[in-house]
Formats: structure tokens, C-alpha cells, sequence
């Protein structure tokens, strides 16, 4: 694997956390919304079985806010999305794929309502807020659409209930799966959800008062030291495992939600106003062609990718692989693959192009590993 | 200075010209436009000294384009800025800032006017494909948006003319600064412009071939052996000299352009019809209160910065360094900072706030080097 530096910049933002996250030891990072996000510490694998057994706190600063308030906010989020939102209710997370007028997907952010009339949109690595003002304009909308100063921390892990008890007081083990509300900390009220981007279940704090980062790290880090917390940043590994997509990565512009398995957040019927519905019941009744699946195969332990893998029956080109890692659990490489209608069922055999040559893979359904809890 | 890995991952796309540029020893890299693009080869200072002596390949694939085409294309175009377009010819290329509705800047593309339907924007780092076609959809307009697949190549330096001359005959050289045409390479039409981020002449090539990539940059280095061809990218010492702002770096959407000093760029009075108007006329009614410019500081060698630096009179908080660089031509440290008015004019000393302590600066009026070209 090529080795590259990341260079400075004061275009890439750093964060409150940064300097934490560095004195932990983070060795590898990206650029994610034009803020630092670390990928790696020390070793991925002990990473990857400590976030499986204990709890760890995630700098996920760049999971950037556009927040919309006003009296058509509500109907401009649902312009945005052929997911129903008729029915959310305050204090709710939901997942939330944008699509854009042909159908392609924008960006897959949670909406937090926070009001009739409020919502954040925490979005994944593209400009949500330019998309949502473009349209607040052009359709004269009673919207503010700004991005507030928001730098989530995660708290992850099957110990992070425990860890955020003892921080919080037990108010927080009485948070749903995708609820948020708000608990005090230092006379500060802090907007904290059950949720996080992996399956094992874990919380996020939305920090708005970036003054008290480091108070907040620091009383994490003490009431977690007999939990043996440690710092850690979304694991590429447990995500694959739990069948997590990444925008950019897994699905872009050029994909429509009915090829990457979103049905069930495409309420295409019952949603007569969203942007894109015309192309998107097309695409439903001519049927789609190719659809995003899992895929395991053989070879030695793969690295992160930098390109998709091309995808064969014999010569044919049928696919690609979007991404992949070693799995340390199963003992097998597994990825993610957009792959044609001829070979989509699940046990289907395809050849994937690697550096090497070729491997042995075979088509799944996600997720490969369920967490115990 | 911290070092840090970026990560391998395929949400920051590799180029046609990547694998070429590695070859040639870059070693340090950024996302933009989460694209790869290389920052340094080898010594900044040798590649920053050929390039103010030889001809120099640049990968810029990162420059994206979004192509506005369409009965209301000149329209849209024109909504998005306060430079009056209604004079530009076919085959011309312009510096175009972008407003939002409270005239914060949004991108600053280079416009390639293709047709009087049609138009490029070569874009800085933001997501101007969203914002346009957000507008478009709000105000229902007769266009197509898009990002085609155009991996732009710099070919940069003082020798890039006798280069591209060799390449492509002698009609490149009668393209006009920030003028465009087509010119045949391998029985393909190419669009070359003279332009480039940089002060000293250049061109730059928007490939729409990618599959010619490979043979376009071998056929450049084969013409420009005698030239001393080399790879390189971007140079900050060079940008900085040349007093060339950076989208993201120097100015963001909470910066208009009064304070950026895009004056020729606002024909405010003449064009009724951009979006932000009210703002920017409000803004230059009550006039602005801060300003970008140039500053010139003491003290050891300033690496690229990871984050802003503060500025001060005394203990009193005045402005901020956006990009710095030492100039090995100058000797001395120079970049941007926005400054208070009460301080904005040049001559006036400030005090910089660096890692080691406070060094003694100057407010300038860039460029800093007047390029002998």
C-alpha cells in the first residue's frame, strides 16, 4: 500500500478534539466534509476487538449540521426525501437518503427534528447545506438554512450506556435506539442521541458550546478509565461487518435508493411533493438493473481501498466492488459490490479484480456479522 | 509539524494521472473536491524554484467541472454572481465568484463559456453542482446541470508555452490570457486554455477523454525533456507570492466580497438579477468593517498552516492569518489575513500569534512578487 501524506491546510478544519485525538495516538486521517476525521490508531485490529468489548469516544466533528428552521422547514425537508416525515415526531432521529431530480442520492444524513419547525440534518461528505439553500431560494421558502457550530462526540461500544450513566445519570439509558433529548452538563444543556454510525449501539453528543470540549472529553475520559475507554474513530472493519454504507464510498450521485436497498425508506406512494419522485417511480417500474449487495472473497487480508475492484464472469464485466476490509472475526475479506441483475442473487459466484490477480468471491446479504446485543 | 497519513479510501477519487504523479515522487497530498491532489514533490523549494524557471505537468484533476447547458443556462450562471456576464464572448474564461442569498461566497469558479447555452464551471472546492442545481429546480429553470468527466492537466511555468507549442502547434500561442479553443490531439479535440492558478503563465488542458490520459501526459514529457519538464502541483509559495486567494483557505460563506476585494467582480448596480443583491448592496452601504490582505511577518520559516493564526494589537484581538508561507524569494514569512479596519491599512504593524510566541507583522497589498513575465 502507497503511503501518502495528508498536508496541512487551514482549508481541512481541525477540530476541538484534534489535539486529544492526536496526544492518543491517531496515525491516519481523511478529509470529511473539510474537517479532520482520524481512521486509524496504533493497530486497527486492537482497535477494532477493543470497540467490541469496552467503550470508545469518536471525534466526529465533520458530521456537519445544516440546520433548517422556519415555517416551511418541515416542507423543505420533505421536498429533499422520499422517505414519509409526516409522522416524526420531536426528539426522533431518522435516516434519511436525499435524492436529487433524477433520483440520484445526495447524501444520507440523520434528521434530527428539534421542532415542528426546526431540524438538523446531519449529513454525511457533501454540501447539503448549498442543495438545501439552492432550493429554499428558487421555491421562495420561509426557511433559515445555515450551518450552526456543531462537533458531535461519539460514545461508542457495548460499555458506552454504562460510561454515559455515570456522566449523564441514568436519564440516558432511558433513550430509545434513534431518540434524542437533552441532559445537563456543567449548567449547559447537551443535545445527546442514541445513535452512531455502527451497529453495536452507542450515543452522540452534540456539542454546540465548543468551549466545553475539553471539559467534556476529560469527564468522559475519568468516568470511563474503569471501563478502560479509549479514543477510537468509526472502524472501518465493525461498519463492513454491519452492512453500514458510506456516502462517497458505497453509493454517490450516479445511484438511485431503490439500487442501494433504501425501500424502505422511499415511501415513493405516499410522498407526492419530494424532488425526483417522477424519475424514481420510473426507475420502480422499468426496474432497476443493478443493486448494491454484499460480497465476501478469498485472498490475502485486503486493505482499504482506494479505487473499486472490478467485478467478472470470466471477461464480463458485471460489477464493482465500492469497499472492502479484512474481516477478523469471519477470517474472510468482505466489501460491498454494485452488481448487475444477472448476478445479484445471494450465493451467486463472481470473479473480483485485485492487485494479485483474481479472487474467489461470492455474492451476500448484509449484515455479515449481527453484534450480540 | 504533526505528520499525518491520509487514508486510503475510494470516496476521494484517484485520477487518470495519479498513478503518473506517484511515479514522479509526490509525497504529500490533499481531498478536494474529494478528489486526490498532489501538494509536494520531493523539496518545496526545488520544485518552487523550476517552476519559476522550466515547465512544470500539473494533475488538477480535482478542478471539477459543472456544465450548465440549456434555454436558461446564461441565466442560472448569472444568478449565481455579481459579475455582469451579459458581454462574455464565446470562448472566453472568467474569474466568477458565487454569492449566496446574504452574499457569502460560495465558490469562486473559473466560467468557460462553451456556447451561449453552455458553460463550464471549473470550481474550487465546494459542491457548486448541488447549488445549481438546487436553483435550478426552485426556479424551474430550462437547463441540465451536471458534472462531466473532465480530468483537467496544468501545464505551468515559464516554458509552458514553447511546450504546448511543440505539442499542439503554433496556434496555441495566440490564445489570449483566460482564452480558450480546441486543439487536436490524437485525431480528438482537446479544450486548451491559457490559464492556470498562478501568476507566470500557463495552460491548462480540459481532458474529456480519460482513456487519452496516459498518452497526453507522455506525449507533454517527451516534448518537454529538453525543456526540463517536470511533475509538480499548485505551489503555495507560488500562490502566495502572486497573491492568488484560495477558496475554503482564505475565504469561506461567512466572507462577502467586499471584504475579499472583488470589487471587479460586483457589478452590483448593473446586474439586477443575482441572488444575494440586497445583501452585498446593504453591505456596501454600510460599508464593511473587515478586509483581506496581504501581511508580511518575522520569525523562523513558516510551514503550511493547519489552522488560522491570530492577530493582534497588543492583547486585543484584530484580525487572522488565513494561508502563510516562507518565500524563499523574499525571505520572509507572507500571507493573507483578514483585518479589522481599524488596522487594514498597509504599513500598519500588527503582532502574529504563532507556536512559539508573537512575531512582528506588516499589512501588504498583494502581490507580494510581480512575476517578471
Amino acid at each position: 500500500m502507497r503511503f501518502r501524506h495528508l498536508t496541512p491546510s487551514s482549508r481541512i478544519r481541525i477540530t476541538p478534539y484534534s489535539e486529544l485525538i492526536d496526544a492518543q495516538g491517531a496515525t491516519s486521517f481523511t478529509s470529511y466534509n473539510n474537517t479532520l476525521l482520524a481512521t486509524s490508531f496504533k493497530s486497527v485490529n486492537e482497535v477494532y476487538w477493543h470497540l467490541r468489548r469496552h467503550v470508545q469516544l469518536w471525534d466526529v466533528s465533520c458530521e456537519k449540521q445544516v440546520e433548517i428552521v422556519g415555517v416551511d422547514a418541515a416542507r423543505l425537508v420533505q421536498l429533499m426525501t422520499p422517505r414519509d416525515l409526516s409522522r416524526a415526531e420531536v426528539g426522533q432521529c431518522l435516516y434519511v437518503p436525499l435524492v436529487d431530480d433524477s433520483g440520484g442520492l445526495i447524501n444520507d444524513p440523520i434528521v434530527l427534528k428539534l421542532a415542528e419547525d426546526r431540524f438538523w440534518l446531519s449529513i454525511s461528505d457533501s454540501d447539503v447545506l448549498l442543495w438545501a439553500k439552492g432550493l429554499a431560494i428558487g421555491f421562495s421558502l420561509d426557511v433559515l438554512v445555515f450551518e450552526p457550530d456543531v462537533c458531535p462526540l461519539a460514545v461508542q461500544g457495548p460499555k458506552a450506556e454504562t460510561l454515559m450513566a455515570l456522566l449523564f445519570g441514568d436519564g440516558v439509558s432511558e433513550l430509545k435506539h434513534f431518540q434524542f433529548s437533552f441532559f445537563e452538563f456543567k449548567g449547559y444543556p447537551l443535545l445527546i442521541a442514541r445513535s452512531g454510525w455502527r451497529k453495536q449501539g452507542g450515543f452522540e453528543i452534540y456539542l454546540d458550546n465548543i468551549e466545553l470540549a475539553g471539559i467534556l472529553w476529560e469527564s468522559l475520559w475519568q468516568c470511563g478509565e474503569p471501563l478502560e475507554v479509549q479514543a477510537g474513530c468509526p472502524n472501518l472493519i465493525e461498519r463492513i461487518e454491519g452492512g453500514l454504507l458510506s456516502y462517497g464510498s458505497d453509493f454517490n450521485n450516479r445511484d438511485n435508493p431503490l439500487e442501494c436497498r433504501f425501500e424502505k425508506y422511499c415511501d415513493i406512494d405516499n410522498v407526492s411533493t419530494f424532488i425526483g419522485r417522477e424519475s424514481l417511480i420510473k426507475q420502480r417500474d422499468v426496474g432497476i438493473t443493478r443493486r448494491l449487495m454484499g460480497v465476501s472473497f478469498s485472498g490475502d487480508p485486503c486493505l482499504p481501498l482506494e479505487k473499486r475492484l472490478g467485478v467478472f464472469d470470466g471477461s464480463f464485466p458485471i460489477g464493482y466492488v465500492t469497499s472492502a476490509v479484512w474481516s477478523p472475526s469471519l477470517k474472510n475479506n468482505i466489501g460491498f459490490v454494485m452488481i448487475n441483475k444477472s448476478h445479484w442473487d445471494i450465493g451467486t459466484d463472481v470473479k473480483i479484480e485485485v492487485a494479485g490477480g483474481r479472487e474467489e468471491g461470492c455474492i451476500k446479504d448484509p449484515p455479515f456479522l449481527v453484534p450480540p446485543l
